[in-house]
């Protein structure tokens, strides 16, 4: 990412208020260099409402931790504090927490445990675990769960799409329907996920991309308002792109206008010793127009030509394009898998939004503080069972069969890697009914997921590419079951605790109702 | 808005492959010169699912403007630019035409109409103009999209909101479920539709708005893992923040610990000679919840603190929360009235997500191209006709009726003002049998809505503030009639075209398809 300076909304002061406010609580009560623990997890997979996620892919570390060891309370932020007044008039912030924070207002004292970028992950597993300063523990919330939060929701959409695509090239075409500047993280967290490319130049220059597209019906419209037609158009573009001609065919009548003018074209190409790349559809039935023109291309002797399919695209839809050409092709005389391996799906406003679920509901919960020498777990109960906290320092073990499939994701506290235990007993988070048990034969491997990226605010983790982020993806996408990758109605991945995790909240628990 | 360097992808790169490649397309042609108009509009309302909305507030042109004229093609961009390579390794990008980029890759040819911000808008309309050499008119598609689209999606989303809470005080809550720093751009959507302060530090501090916060549970847990309870952290909050004090109160359970620990703490402040602000609920039945807290507080003698509401509200949701408390708050024998307007909204996600329609449908279209003297106006067909483009230079002009409410939007192309003309003829767009004639007796006014911003890249607007800008939306919405308003199946405003438009659309789609 750019090491450039940051505008002055998007460095230390891109946070929530009453972050700053409780922070200079914990000053006043001498408990803001207390070592506390926050877990950040999400609660539920993505909902789109017709379908659901069944795992998430992770993304956003890197420009997280890019924010990080570059932001501080310089003398600009702590003079801006300094002139916050509250409701009567009196200064919000006093004098010796702004010495403090001068001098103290960074993320030196902070050490990050990440599950890698890329990986599948699943609910209420911590994927970042803050371990630093109470006071500047908390501040961080806000720009973390900013940071982390949209780029995994856009890194499983993508992954999804991908997948609803059966692998074929997925183009990122979002930039005019994100969120301002914050299309940057999402170009960046859908190639993570699965684009292959994006059409969004700067970003995709940052991250070593080249950046894609082909061109608008703009370009044919010009040449029409100045008495030329779609033909004119298509072969200026082939005569400047002569090796990358992709041409947009319907911006007057497709199979009638837009097909014919770029076989000419193509032929014309041909001729002169190029190979034109393919057309893009934008509109009108996809999967009808697939198949003429797959037939008119290869009537014509192009039977390689790409098929760019643009316009409101997302995994269902897609999912639908392929299955009616599955039913319609061969009724065309058309194989259907060739015609579906030649497609390329462009894909914007839906995976740059994540259309149908805008939000990851990811969280930053205080889950312990230090006392003296041991630390002291933290909870917080809730009418609903499953938002109860899972409290204390956690690990995060991976499970995997015989078969190598990841079968669970268990949670444990303070105790060993249940590598080295007999049995695993993994208990339903919640309902203390059911459990499973695993012996050591059942198991091919136990890994733990959290690497420390952050000592002390120092960074002890070298980043990966954004090309082995998507490996280590693809490798996860390997070892999780069919049915936890299904678009729709996805199996439940068991993301258990341990048997001592369970008592030490069951503990916590009482001992709060009990107080209350 | 700051004034501070771009990163690099936040510059003039922030733009869409195809844009670059059409523009060397139209230097090629001799044609990247050549003065051409654009239309900036969206298609439709944003449609949430459940309910869709009757107007938008328009947002977003500042941010735009001041990119605009901060934005240029330098060395590094060209440099990049020569570095990219096509499929058979040949460099993209030509010689004369980077040359000619380095030198005119400005946008001080760019002349730009717009409706002013906080304005009411709808569907087909122009917004903003562009009108400048074609290349670079080309290239600001993506930027300009990206910066309006999203702005005028939230400010329409907060407004709606407002409109909900009876326009009792909103606060924007969203930072950690926006797209990274995109949420900047949303928190001044929010703030210029119907927000009135943002938790968000950095942004409101450049807006010129206090941030607002209260604490979260994080707060209380942290001095209950320390062997405190809640009292305690309600008490050190109200030590330090006397006169703007506002609880937290359900960290564990709202009506048997954390409103009574507020009554505690409200009184120990009031015998100091403070008045607290009041107390926030974030979980479970918000209407219950808000009419057994306000019971409580009224009973200790609190009964002007105000109830802060969060956690996932919309405007449906807020809806439902009035309407229940209108219909059971007599029961415990309160003033419903009394109570809602002691009610605060804080809203997160569904305000910077704009929940259940995350993308306005904004398009960018060539609508003519100056060809010697004149204009030829351009036109796209499509099979969706409200889709097929308004062709010409246009002006759109509002008609109030003698009520004073505006009744239509009539777009006219070169041709006298309608406030001139003895009867004005609104031609439904695309009905041919659908239109409306008013006399000028029935009308009260007749107000051109497009301003002009930019002259041939020349500032000649004043930018109103954030301030302004919402007076002007608090005119157009008491102008707007109520059945438009409606949350819930709004009546359909009326966009109309001019006889004049109508013709020249028509003669224009004879022609295409006579051509084709």
């Amino acid at each position: 990412m750019s090491k450039e300076l940051f505008k002055s909304e998007d460095g230390i002061l891109f946070t929530d208020q009453y972050q700053l406010t409780m922070a200079q609580l914990y000053f006043t009560m001498g408990l803001h260099e207390k070592e506390a623990q926050f877990d950040h997890f999400f609660r539920s997979y993505p909902d789109y409402g017709l379908h659901k996620a069944g795992y998430c892919i992770n993304a956003g570390l890197e420009t997280l931790v890019d924010w990080i060891v570059k932001c501080s309370f310089g003398d600009d932020e702590v003079e801006y504090l300094r002139s916050q007044i509250g409701s009567t008039g009196e200064r919000i912030f006093k004098d010796d927490f702004l010495t403090w924070l001068r001098e103290n207002g960074n993320f030196n004292g902070v050490t990050l445990y990440s599950i890698p970028e890329g990986r599948v992950v699943h609910p209420n597993t911590p994927l970042t675990v803050i371990r630093g300063p109470l006071a500047m523990a908390q501040i961080l919330e806000s720009a973390l769960l900013n940071k982390l939060n949209y780029q995994t929701l856009v890194a499983t959409k993508a992954m999804r799409i991908k997948e609803a695509a059966r692998a074929n090239t997925l183009l990122e075409f979002g930039m005019r329907r994100g969120q301002g500047s914050g299309v940057n993280a999402g170009v960046r967290a859908a190639l993570i996920g699965g684009a292959d490319f994006s059409s969004c130049v700067g970003i995709s220059r940052s991250l070593g991309y080249p950046p894609k597209g082909t061109h608008a019906h703009s370009m044919v419209q010009a040449f029409m308002a100045l008495g030329e037609g779609e033909l004119s158009a298509f072969r200026a573009y082939a005569e400047l792109y002569p090796d990358d001609c992709l041409l947009l065919v319907d911006t007057f009548n497709t199979l009638e206008s837009g097909i014919p003018n770029a076989v000419t074209v193509f032929n014309e190409l041909r001729a002169k010793g190029h190979e034109p790349i393919g057309i893009r559809l934008d509109s009108g039935d996809l999967a009808f127009l697939s198949i003429q023109s797959a037939k008119m291309l290869n009537d014509s002797g192009f039977p390689d030509t790409k098929i760019v399919l643009s316009n409101q695209l997302d995994e269902l839809v897609i999912w639908q394009i392929i299955t009616q050409i599955e039913e319609e092709a061969p009724r065309y005389g058309l194989d259907p898998e060739r015609l579906i391996n030649r497609l390329v799906y462009g894909v914007g406003t839906r995976l740059i939004t994540s259309e149908g679920c805008s939000a990851l509901d990811g969280v930053y919960k205080l889950v312990s503080v230090k006392d003296g020498a041991g630390w002291a777990p933290a909870i917080k109960l809730s009418e609903t069972p499953l938002k109860t906290l899972n409290p204390g320092n956690k690990q995060v073990f991976r499970i995997y069969d015989k078969r190598g499939r990841a079968t669970s994701d268990l949670l444990t506290v303070d105790e060993p890697s249940p590598a080295e235990s007999k049995e695993i007993i993994l208990r339903h988070p919640i309902d203390h009914s059911k459990h499973r048990v695993l012996t050591q034969d059942q198991v091919s491997a136990v890994e733990p997921l959290l690497v420390k990226i952050l000592d002390q605010g120092k960074l002890v983790y070298d980043f990966p590419s954004i090309e082995e982020i998507r490996e280590l993806r693809s490798r996860d996408m390997e070892r999780l079951d069919l049915g936890v990758k299904r678009i729709m109605n996805p199996h439940i991945y068991h993301v258990s605790v341990s048997q001592k995790l369970w008592d030490l909240k069951q503990d916590l628990i009482r001992s709060v109702n009990g107080e209350e």
